[in-house]
């Protein structure tokens, strides 16, 4: 039950392009024939999350770089954990190498960091959402890489849901003609959610039936009455300066989701190296 | 004197359609004729860079968007700095926003950590380089951010130079061999670079004509005799878990380059905001 | 408020290539400074669609070809109406024309059909849904033309909202774990709908707290033991040979929604023709 | 001896992009490993085609699929006829099913409707044309089920071949300009037809060799007489309003060939479902 | 009346894109609002080709490039002409002279060596033939050359036009077996032309109504008396061999097409270069 | 030892694209059962060179063309020498024909002109370069035939390496400043040379520590006389009219590189052919 972004095989063939151009001169170097084995090592703790990347990263240089995972996608790794062993041609091997290493440090580092978050949530109803603050071209790796981690995806994009924001509200004459004018264009099957900056905005939402509320930078108090007022009715998303700090505190309000930006915005990688063998 | 990234239409473009997908429902909403002014905003300080890709996203967006600069590229900023006033068509701003400034507080966070380093080197020769532990798909965008930020590209790719490793060189069978082979067929203008663990193998790279040389894991007084003994015949670069904490203290051993991996592996996003005016 | 299909541009450039081909042949005799005038021509009443792709096709053939309207987008027209004046260099019309055309013949055959079944709803809160019944390669433009006749979007495809069938039921090991695995999988701002054979699966569905409810093939009284059943908790939409015979009389069970495939499945092309004035 | 469209891949994954967009939410829900036997059936009587697009999705989801036909492509088929068997993992087979049989109910549609027509002309010399009234995108899949359905292609597009209108002859200054500017430009092997509007124009066209000659919404008389004054040096086409009505009527005046518009321009799609079996 | 290449833009983008890579170096060391002026030089005498392609390549790279013509697209020049003058801003000018140059100096290469061949035929009904022997990824480029040389083109490729060679004929059971089963499947606008390798496989062809003939490797007598035998009743080609040396003697037997593959196999580039002036 | 152009597959593709546009006419008439044995003949001697390229043109029209090739890439063979037996289905392998030859026979033209010039230099430590005149589209192509010819590779385009010429030089401000802003911009691993037109300009540049001098149009006194002066400090080039007529001369005075246009900028195509067997 994974589900792969569409984009993966682009995104791979992307990062080789960049990384290859007109064509690798190492690796001219190196006899056809000759043969490599290696393994990949976690430095640090952390959550394993790329391996359907790296394959992919392998599998492009040559079919016949042969990838033994020892850790399964999302699971939680010791430091000095070795990840996987590889095994083929050299000179694709070299080839790929750094790619391979640079999807699995980004997107295990990315999940690792979702964990810490989720982890937070343990016992509580409360769901992390991510965000589209996320790295250009990476989105939708990135937001796997939030569903390994254990959270959860708000949207893909602009295309998938719909958040009406103050901008709109202000442009559509209203919380009502705004909800409107979304329920008579978007798809069935697309749920509108619109923002609210109080109580009061909250309740208008509420009588006009947004499908999903987000409460924008609600205090404490506000959110319980929020939580209070609405009683399980729609989803209730809570965002603003959120993260480790205060994330049990928010969740503990009662409120639905949770959202953080940073959780794709900024990047911790996790420390990987690939060693070869004698 | 600047170098875009020949793929910085492409990366916009990607961007853009990874967020808008199938079509902005959000922005549908909007009536074409409704205009905004807006302006963007640093929360903390740091190095400006994204100009180039922020006003591309724009430019996609709509020919109307207007965008008044009032910080250079690659200059330092204080927090609550506007760095721009926009201005234009609501419908296309607000589709816009999110992917313009998930450009620029990716590229300004790398141009920042960049300066933080490239400070620590004040008044010594020694330049500040990149690696490949990039983002894929990002490598050209991290790599101009890392020149806005004041540090120096080692190699964009694969392609465009070449580091001899230690496999290459047992797979060659040594450093002599090695470099022969690789001068045969990497063309005229571009630098051969080997990787040596130790003092002996640096002079074996020097006798056998290495144009550059890398330094791996050496400790500060073998880096003092290895300047000692190249006397500036060829550069050196060093490398190795080198940042903040160790660089002008590795610089001052007077090699040529230092390589710092955490420049463009990790990402502290500067945080921006875009808000709208009435 | 418009959503136009975001591969417009690409749909539009594809229909031309595959016409052209390695070069117009007839266009080449015609001399560069040559111009015309013509009048597109409704031969039969329709709704008119497809506007912004006619204008497209003309502006990737010639920036110099003018193209004004007399009709409206989505407006009801009379047979021989005209419906846009042309004026520009020869050549680039001649070679735009029939490809202009393709487009409006079908998308105007599209939102007419559309009509006519949206014409049986008057005065019914029901709305008609299109479906994923598709022309390969043209499913958005048809589901704008579905909008422009007055009909709703089910969802645009597989990646925005999700229709659990009984396959994926009897995969999943029943309604329940079905909509759990879903709810685990999907963005919070997508729904999640399922599809029922009968009344007591759909208690079922209701209990498990399903977005929205697809009825297949009820009986018009099963329809509406079901609407009474629900009592508005979720959206109900009926399914499975429904067509102008039909329309009304399931809407008036008081379903939410009722699904046609044969709006975009079928193309009964409006007669369009394009005339060169003297 | 079929000459499958050049485009027939490109196609296909556009089809299915257009569908899964950024992943298919449902099928994600299915276990890897469960497997899945289906068929699809004809639910109502016409002619088979689009065989190679349907293997040709089912191979892109998954190499695994396994399809075996029942019914040769171009085959006349009953009400209820099993197509063909599949089997594979279930859920790249649940991706596909939909784009499958959208491709084989259009192209069955096409082919079922020109094969109406074809029966018309037995034992008649004269053979049916299509035109360039084609779906946008689709033209040289709906040219290959003209072919399948029995009918024969005018030309491809505006580059393999030249048709000289009214237009052209205005703007070179006459029939015989028109031609001899054809011929200068033209590949040796493409034939210069040229349209006609009345008796006279026919001499004239005659006389100044064009290669083939079409004879626009003549006479059934003037048809006649055109025939008898040709007398089998050019190959002549009738156009303008042919149909089921009246097309064997036209072909019994000789003419060499009959083209009809709405074979490719309107859609009656052949019925088709696929059923998954325990 | 020209028939531009429809993949001008495209060869355009892909000869920039092999230049320019990651980035162009030099370019990037002027500064952006340095002008510049220059002409192109022929260096010895010619046929220009090749000025929509150079536009191309400018404005590729800067709008602001004003390109002033001073011969015409497929005129004689002398050696020492200034063939156009050029004003804009430096670095983008810098950026393309070596790509605009390399497509005018190969164009012009072909154009001049057609033209040659050309004026052989003087006075001669023969019409000079091109073929498929062409430079990969430039075959249009290429045909567009031997048109603005005065020669004419075969076929563009596989597509537009048919030659059955013996293998086909032994593969098909013979020649009347051959052409009619390439009489029902190619479009009717496409000539059907069939090798004959002596005055018995001629007779045939004529008898069974080939549109056009190509007599391989003929001697000249049999060339003649295949003249004679078919008096016009369908185009004849020469082919084998053909050069300067024999190409008049061989057209004045009467054939009505010569053609020659060394026209866009071999290339003997134009000379030219780029001047800059203070 | 092998760097293959990492656009191979692109620029075979691309060809076949050209060739076969909306489908191979002649191809579909041949029975898919039907096989064939063939051999490439050599009819001149020459070089070998673009045997990946002829493998990858079979691969992509059948994956069961077996192609058993007889001569080594990049070895000289004499006329009348079979490069290659093939044997696998006809359709397919009359589709590849042309454009396998095309390849074969462009890269083998080059590769001989190489291996002529180089064969000058024997004995001699001066190595053969090219230049960027190339064919538009086949850079890389081509720069792999130098290579298989026995020459080296100057750079690969403007990404690879700088070249600083007098035009640059005035815009930068003379030949000091110019190469600290080329230092200061380009990546470390890669070459900066600089063009001068007299032995001060050489000083100058020596000075200023260029990477490499390219000596452009100097008499053999003069080029004596920078071999002398340069004492192997930086490598040094000689440009301007170089050919077989003053290779060896010129090559005799010291200098390092030699770069010659021809070698890519005309193209003397090897005599292939391709024959069928019964």
């Amino acid at each position: 039950m994974t589900l792969l972004p569409a984009d993966l095989e682009l995104s791979v063939q992307r990062a080789l392009e960049e990384d290859i151009g007109s064509g690798d001169l190492s690796a001219a170097l190196i006899a056809p024939t000759r043969q490599l084995r290696a393994h990949i090592l976690a430095r640090e703790p952390g959550v394993l999350c790329g391996r359907p990347y790296a394959e992919a990263v392998f599998r492009h240089c040559s079919p016949e770089i042969h990838c033994h995972w020892r850790v399964a996608e999302g699971m939680e790794l010791a430091a000095d954990t070795v990840l996987c062993e590889l095994e083929g041609p050299a000179a694709p091997l070299l080839t790929a190498e750094r790619t391979a290493l640079n999807f699995l440090q980004l997107l295990s580092g990315t999940a690792t960091r979702v964990r810490q978050h989720v982890r937070l949530l343990e016992g509580l109803p409360a769901r992390l959402l991510d965000t589209r603050k996320t790295l250009p071209g990476l989105r939708l790796a990135q937001k796997y890489a939030v569903r390994m981690g254990g959270g959860h995806n708000h949207r893909l994009g602009l295309f998938d849901g719909i958040l009406i924001k103050e901008n709109h509200i202000a442009a559509m004459g209203g919380i009502g003609p705004a909800l409107r004018a979304a329920r008579a264009l978007v798809p069935a099957l697309t749920r509108i959610e619109i923002e609210v900056e109080n109580l009061d905005q909250l309740e208008e939402a509420l009588a006009e039936r947004a499908d999903m509320i987000l409460l924008d930078n609600f205090s404490l108090a506000d959110l319980r009455r929020a939580v209070e007022l609405v009683q399980g009715r729609v989803p209730l998303e809570a965002s603003g300066n959120l993260g480790l700090h205060n994330l049990r505190e928010v969740a503990a309000t009662g409120v639905d989701y949770l959202s953080v930006g940073s959780l794709t915005r900024d990047v911790q990688s996790l420390d990987l190296s690939l060693r070869y063998r004698d």
